[in-house]
């Protein structure tokens, strides 16, 4: 399958269905910064500000969303993940975009070329070398922080394990202040009891915290130590990528006890593994609201699915899935818990099966208190939702079910540097949704006011929300 | 954020997206009178027949759909269910209205300042002091039964607990013939058994029917004095506000055994709360066949999620939310055995979750057996499925898998005199849903055919289902 | 409700919205072969090639769609499966058409009356009299295989249990080359241990196969023989029609228990039924595999849910279901089983809850190993969601989350000899999708890159993909 030659592809319009919709998005979104406070970008890359090699490098290279589309276009392993060289790999990515039509991976793919290369060929097996050449050229002579200032970013939150050091974050504190990189305590791995390697991470806490865990008190203010140094470097956000929220009842003896079990090697029972979790979510996120922190739940994934790959390659390889069990009463017990005694914090969920949507978004709604706007965010349609539909449907039920206007708005989610006009695709779909309801009557005509909420979804939202020093 | 001065909103063809539509609306469907058959008005209102004091009092008071959006909104407590003055909370909806743009309440909202008070302009802080007059000034001059005649109401089915004395529905029947104000047997309570108040509930069920409830045959003969009492005084229909159906095997002597357990004041086991639970939904529904009655089950919630709010406000206070646990299997063990015996009366069931739409409608479906069209319906979009989309969905879902001809149509589900308008919104998409398919050749291009049909989904389909007395 | 008259419903640009889907339609789609892939026609009727009497004979009798549809529009069951004259049954059918609009068997009705009788009137009691005579009058001079070949058919896959002597297909093979007519090896039965029926059942394969099932290796000699069988007479695919894929662990010997058990006459826990289960479904799995076959699930169905029908009637009476249960985990332990070892075959699954789609679209998706382009499909919209919407939902997902463009494309799944034109439903659909998406600018502007990935969905993915023998 092969594309004439045509670079009209992505013009002005793009995505903007209306009149309405392209004043929205001009006038207003376009204009905004960009506050991505959920991403995986490595604060090193952005500390070192190192020049990529190539386009290999900086866009195939983490992106397991391409990684899934070459596999499914029948590429074999070796030329995704494995051993050849970096053109090779980009040739059979190439060869497999025009598979990718009506795949969020074909926008993204030439949005990304246009904004960062302002490449407006579509990329196929007789446009492979020509961009991969042109790219490569720029990006000799870009540096990961130019990249990130040419798209108007004025946040960055990363995502880091708990054990993390942040010495990326510290420098960059110091040395670079046109942007503002922060880290996001990210707490899945001190829930991963049932993993081998738990106790040796246990190990490496205490080392870090010069201290010995030896029961739940312990382990406590370990934790507490690590929260202190991510929020003294700047960390305003929590976040986890679990599979659903724990809210088992649980006392502290028991947990003592669990603790006792795991250390001496003898294997928990699913229960005591629940309990445990239980007893890590609660008290964190008390940690998290006595530091005004924003705790986020990205709920719903069954990881790994593919253990072949999994061997091979490691996690992030391209097989997690969305799960279809149920999350609604886990999440109503455990904010409830929290509500009940004064201590719940801002929060924001994510679900990744879209059939939960309203569930999702109803929930949240129960445990807004007074406190500040939208207190309880049902977050940006996340991952695979991550396309026109899924953000169509995102701000649709969140719309009729909740507050549109008091939205925080998008993020990248993304390992990669590239993927910043994912912020753009969400803003011209905003518009868009919103430029058609003014047009068929549904909304009142009054371009100002929408624009002025728009620009609040884009950016002062999160700006109010997170409160992030200056 | 502010509108700008702009009194066009929602004009003659709101919601009507073509010519075709408009004229589906208003030569058939807004022709057609009212059937509100499942709603929360009190009978008090209509029989007391006392206008109302202020906006707050009919508007805000019991409306835990505007408090959910003034809690998103970050509004304290105090200014929606606390201790203030009624234009203070009043300012506090208005300060939240602009921030509704995009969920239903801002379409209800405008609407039925239209609709009652002929008020054009959007309601925010600068209008709020005019618009809280102009309307106080109408309310006082209107009385409740005026408000319903306006609307050209024909029948109100109320909801009302089984002990309910039906006093007000009585001395209606006597006063009040303008329009037919029924009540519906809401067996809730009766569910309860987990509930520490049971036993005195029971206690007032003994006293009612100046009886002795000891056992299993005591307690469904007080029932069924409930069942005639409440047809004796033109009830039709009964409901459950449960959040499954309960169809697990029981026996009579099992059910006796847990009456004296519970009688006893000793704990029940979540095994013979829920065989308990199937026994009165069984006996119940037997009764209902043998009165031609219709069920209604409304399933799904989970309700009162937030302990604080139940603790100062109480039940009902807009902390309830969609579950997402299966209905499937119950559903059909129950209707299977009632249709197996050849006592399944008509039925209607809601569905809270959007997501088991289909899951629902195919249900119904299994259970039709010729002695009415339509026996078995999956009934309007409820409670947060009831805006644009969700009515759109449930429409096209039962058009794809059932009789859209045969539907019975919608309800305001609502606490407030001032909801009917629902009526016409819903009305007004079901011609445009119509009206687009027409246009776009999906269905034939015979105006006449479709505005029969949309007259009896606004009314024949419900008079011929329901048959209350004339 | 009577429709006026007029012949000009489903004309030339039926469900085509614009200029670009007629082009798509008419210059590609519709040109294409029909490769029917999953059916339930019996090859008997093609085998013998005899006439049909009467409409009702190859329209209604074994259509359980239009059952429903008439018990939902309150015929009694006498008129639809019961002992009444074929034109009474045909007459309440044209009674209930006009009933079922904006319901997909309006569509189909119409269509097929067209496609095969060039019938253009709506089918109403007015019309039917007419209808049933000029399209008998067709119906005596046209055989079953003309009827095949007036809509292009190339290859047919009908579904065949594993006892099956396959006959009809052998003669097939031999006396007719027009069309190929292959068998589908559906394992259902073998997995019915719980049935009273189970151990006659596994008497007939042994007289079958000539031998004697004592233990689970006898039991898989067997199958393998009935695999071959299937196999020498063009077999290539698997299906089953089962509510989940099994995919507990099990050990032989663990089996060979159950099987003990099983023969002696006693009851199976359900532990030992789902074991039973797993492990059929994982060796009949590594067969196909062997063979090249391609592996079909069609997963979710409540089925039977209507005991008076099941015992009035018998299966598949149209009481079938949705269910609302998880499927997400099983077939991750299945296929990641399977993958490991080397053995996982070419597989499509079929979800019947539209809410599952994106959890199965993403399952799909994370056991594509390279070996063949989506190899892993995700199968078009399924029996209560084969219509428009469901279809368009399909695809869409598909598009988000995998490769639209290599689809395998459509099949009837239907018991009708008639319902050929759903491929032309489904074609029209997808040329509508795909031209909305060219038109606003979402998709490139190359109406041949577009037309040669539909003819692809169409037609040549599935050759590729099936491997038919020529």
């Amino acid at each position: 399958m092969i594309f004439k030659n045509d670079t009209s592809f992505i013009g002005d319009n793009f995505l903007l269905d209306s009149k309405t919709a392209e004043k929205l998005y001009y006038d207003f979104a376009s204009k905004m910064p960009i506050i991505d406070y959920h991403n995986h970008l490595s604060p090193e890359i952005i500390a070192t500000n190192k020049p990529f090699e190539n386009l290999n490098e900086i866009w195939l290279k983490e992106d397991h969303y391409k990684w899934r589309a070459m596999r499914a276009n029948g590429i074999y392993e070796k030329y995704i993940t494995g051993n050849t060289t970096p053109y090779e790999k980009f040739e059979k990515w190439a060869e497999t975009v025009p598979y990718t039509v009506a795949n969020p991976l074909f926008h993204w793919t030439h949005l990304e070329l246009q904004r960062y290369f302002n490449i407006k060929d579509l990329l196929q097996p007789s446009s492979a070398k020509r961009i991969y050449e042109t790219a490569n050229k720029s990006l000799k002579q870009t540096t990961p922080r130019q990249f990130l200032e040419q798209m108007n970013v004025e946040v960055i939150c990363t995502t880091d394990d708990i054990l993390d050091s942040l010495e990326h974050h510290i420098l960059l504190k110091k040395n670079y202040t046109s942007i503002k990189i922060l880290p996001t305590f990210r707490a899945d791995s001190i829930f991963e009891i049932e993993d081998h390697g738990y106790n040796s991470y246990i190990k490496s806490l205490e080392e870090l915290c010069n201290s010995t865990i030896q029961n739940l008190s312990d382990l406590l203010e370990c934790l507490q130590q690590r929260v202190n140094h991510f929020h003294e470097n700047g960390c305003r956000l929590s976040d986890y990528g679990l599979p659903q929220i724990y809210s088992e009842d649980f006392t502290d003896s028991e947990i003592d006890s669990i603790l006792t079990k795991q250390f001496s090697g003898k294997a928990l029972s699913l229960f005591e593994i629940n309990n445990y979790k239980s007893c890590i979510q609660y008290y964190l996120s008390k940690m998290y609201f006595a530091k005004g922190w924003v705790q986020q739940f990205h709920l719903g994934a069954i990881r790994n699915n593919n253990k072949r790959l999994l061997t091979s390659f490691g996690k992030d390889s391209g097989t997690d899935s969305i799960s279809d069990f149920s999350q609604a009463k886990s999440m109503s017990t455990f904010f409830n818990r929290l509500d009940n005694e004064g201590t719940l914090c801002k929060t924001i969920t994510y679900n990744l099966n879209p059939s939960l949507n309203e569930v999702f978004a109803t929930m949240m709604g129960n445990f807004n208190d007074g406190s500040f706007p939208a207190k309880m965010q049902w977050g940006a349609a996340w991952w695979f939702s991550d396309q026109k539909d899924g953000i169509e449907k995102q701000l649709n039920v969140l719309s009729n079910i909740g507050l549109l206007s008091r939205f925080v708005g998008m993020v990248t989610d993304s390992r990669s540097l590239l993927s910043f006009p994912r912020h753009e695709y969400f803003r011209r779909i905003l518009c868009t949704v919103i430029g058609n309801e003014i047009d068929n009557g549904t909304l009142p005509n009054d371009i100002n006011f929408f624009g002025k909420m728009i620009e609040n979804i884009c950016y002062h939202n999160a700006v109010d929300f997170f409160k992030f020093d200056k």
